[in-house]
């Protein structure tokens, strides 16, 4: 069957995301989703001008919301970074914005009778990832944000950088909240054959000065352009296909965990039903007091968005 | 050897082109120059934050010239269409500004020794790239500019749609400026087995029609974005690809023709060393005198902007 | 939903299909059949030892006739080369062992409830194409061989390397039996963006002389090896491709006429639904001639191994 | 510049290698190399007429040693596996026969002036890919065996179909010679987040059954279908995809360990310059002795063919 997927919020990101699965021939049917009707459609439009240079042919179909019925995933990628631009780039200035378009989005995406995957971009993302699952009533498998896929992906950046090694080759996970909360699980990641705390010495690495590199480089593109996309739309492309091709591929995503009460990030075995298995770390207490604080945090966060 | 890229002009389409041939694995190293620094190393570090998430890892520089010496190909997505949204669409509303880049940005592309094969997408397109030739000393088949690639592929997409055939099972060219004196040259069209001008009656094809929809198009984008970017972009790693893939593959760019004595758009065969082969087409008399009108429109625009 | 593909008869060719399938990372689902149980777990397990080294993770499954219910495409590549091999090149040496095999093979794939679209590389091709039609019950459109897809990328190869162009920027088609009766339809054929009777003078060409080297390609193939498998079982994976991706491309294959009542190459659209455009060619009266002498020997081919 | 790479031995695993690379657009010039003219004349052109249905279009140049002096990567892939099939599959069957070619061909590869990364697939791995670093004479860095990159495939794929995830989520490492003595490194090996022996008890793993499944998996292949392609050839593609794209992965490959005095597999980084750093393993006592008796066996059978 075809492969379809649904991105619902096309500002920077979603059509970042959009662009990427056509260019890379990762999607049969796209359906774009925006208010702003006019920028979906040029978008739409723009996509459409690139299939005669590409080996691929994909039906793009603009806000309708009947479409996404028999998508595989959904991609959130609501969002308003001119909240953010303005004042801070702490990711829940954009919640009171977000939060609202959730409430609008959830009950349609319900409404479609969509029983596919919803990978969340939106931000606050731990917290918007909670709010899809509980309006659309989807199972909580079938809910997930790219949440610490993003910050594992810059921690593996600083490592490799320090270790000139590919940041492919860099094991391990950030950990929490995609937010100021999350942190680097340090006693998870492996690189160079090696827990990465037996080469501290060897290599002179400050590991808390490659968690504040990882740190610093999402402020630096936020600084620099006003908004991050490439790499948060490469984290929710690999999961969609990874959903699609139902690979069992383990990742750190925002995901429910039953012994915090909330979505957070940490690493599940994504399959075709989403989330498909859950394992326990072995973290040391340090990070088991980081990832319960980043807990309460989101867990405060979501019960205020939803009395709202 | 390494596949390596320049691409100068980090805005709307320079960065798209930057992210795609990343996603896409088609460099291996990626030089990226703006003269907005933090706009660049943003973009690039944004890159970097992907690679994680990729079965690839290029090596991606900002703003080094001396290192195009040995690049394969340049792309110059320099541009400024804040120019274009407060006022018009007429690209040549971007040629002070640019123009003026180009005057800066060429003679750095020489001082480096580059000596591979510039692809402009920078408008006005035909005027630009017949600078960069003059001022980097290039040999004319080293520059060649999208042009109507693009021009093409909004043809393909109308006569495509107006059919149910895919986009790319549509073969043809618009020829002449990419800008406003621009045309499909219907003779060259072929679609369903047939040169479309067979299928006019048979499925009520209104040729005017289709070349309106495709005009329209572009306006479409523009307005709803502001720019356009992904299907240029796609017509640019297109050209980038079939150069360092030596591919000898027929393509309408804008190429510099003796004939009239300027680059305009016209189909080329290219591979390696850039524009390997020019033919002849047996265009009607319209069409010639189309053409002749835009070569020479080009050709006082260049005349102009050189004697500044 | 997920993209699958059953590949039935496992020999030099269907196993090329399936790794084609499997590393290209175009299907999520691969059922592979074969009578030679031990081949064919061999060849699911050497793939399974590719998946560490690939971005995708393919369920692959071993001769279960069951799990092609829900398949979008069947391709067969049954087939038995040492018929060919101990005397002749005639594909029509293979039809007693091929035909035999669909008439165990087609049953089981109606009983599984396929009604998905099937492919068919096993010669002689489009006999073999009307059995499966006839014997599985489905639909003409649903059913197609890959026919002279293959034959036409013979001949752009041959016309490519005459004029130093890529292979894929001639267009044309080779239509009729795929076997000794097809013939290159030269009045189709375009490069350099000319009809290619215009350029018989200016280059040289003899196109006898190239219609026997693209046939002799295929001689000379089959005496080096034995068998031929990269062209056509890339020929089948893009028609896989494009129907699962329904993107309505326009390629030569096998296809049922009704005004020469057989299958034969013919160019056709093709979508998800196989066959959804048929159009008639412009052909001179010799190439209608041979046209015509090819239906008749595919029909009369047909009926002696329906009437066994 | 262009991706070039030789592959010599077109067998069963030459020819694989050579349509993965071209079917993958891994590759802008391709060597062919066979004593056998007929069978590498007929794969090349069976690889031409593939490429009308490709979106790239390589060059294929068949036995030319010259054009080997700029090749980024030579991938090795003589053999001879009917001495296998005959009688027994220990890879040394095939060293009298390996061995004799690669004294052929070896110093055509260093008249050549070729100075790139040769990857050598042919068995017994570890002995043929020393004999190629000495009769080259390129620094050992430039010289590498796929090794037991395709044992720990297999392991991983074992790995993960005991645990439901997939092999490409299993990391870790099989050492030593690419032969009967090489061994799973458990101490290495991380699933589900955890070191996998602390997972042995919670899902009642056998890791010597797994260790056995691994190897016979090999046997199983060999025995089906007379020798190994699929699974060795994308190790081998992966490679010199690393190499050509300078990434820095890390991976384990036959290498040269100055403590052991020979090649055998372990992980090391590799990069353009084929290995760019080894680091040191924290194994086991058991694990070192295994190694140390593999390094043993290889050096005698080195010693062995190079003083006949």
């Amino acid at each position: 069957m075809s492969r379809k997927i649904g991105v619902i919020g096309i500002g920077h990101v979603g059509s970042t995301v959009a662009h990427y699965l056509v260019s890379g021939g990762f999607v049969d049917e796209l359906v774009l989703i925006d208010k702003n009707k006019a920028k979906v459609v040029a978008d739409a439009l723009d996509l459409k001008e690139a299939l005669p240079n590409l080996p691929y042919h994909p039906k793009i179909v603009v806000n309708d919301y009947d479409a996404l019925k028999d998508a595989d995933v959904i991609i959130s990628s609501l969002g308003n970074t001119r909240v953010l631009s303005s004042k801070t780039s702490d990711r829940f200035a954009e919640l009171p914005f977000v939060s609202a378009q959730v409430k609008l989005v959830a009950p349609k995406i319900k409404a479609s009778g969509f029983n596919g995957v919803i990978v969340d971009i939106s931000n606050p993302c731990d917290v918007i990832t909670s709010m899809y699952q509980k309006l659309t009533g989807l199972p909580k498998n079938q809910v997930m944000g790219t949440g610490t896929l993003l910050d594992s992906a810059r921690m593996k950046r600083t490592v490799g950088e320090a270790l000139h090694v590919a940041s492919s080759s860099v094991s391990g996970y950030n950990l929490g909240e995609h937010g100021n909360s999350q942190f680097t699980a340090w006693s998870t990641v492996v690189v160079l054959s090696h827990p990465i705390s037996e080469l501290v010495d060897k290599y002179h690495l400050d590991l808390d000065q490659l968690d504040q590199n990882a740190k610093n480089g999402g402020f630096t593109i936020f600084k620099g352009k006003g908004y991050t996309n490439y790499g948060v739309a490469t984290a929710a492309v690999r999961l969609a296909n990874v959903v699609m091709n139902d690979a069992n591929t383990e990742l750190p995503v925002s995901n429910y965990r039953k012994e915090y009460g909330v979505y957070l990030s940490y690493p599940a075995v994504i399959g075709k039903q989403g989330i498909v298995h859950q394992d326990q770390l072995n973290l040391s207490d340090d990070e088991k007091k980081k990832l319960q604080k980043s807990a309460n945090f989101i867990k405060s966060k979501f019960e205020q968005v939803m009395n709202k």
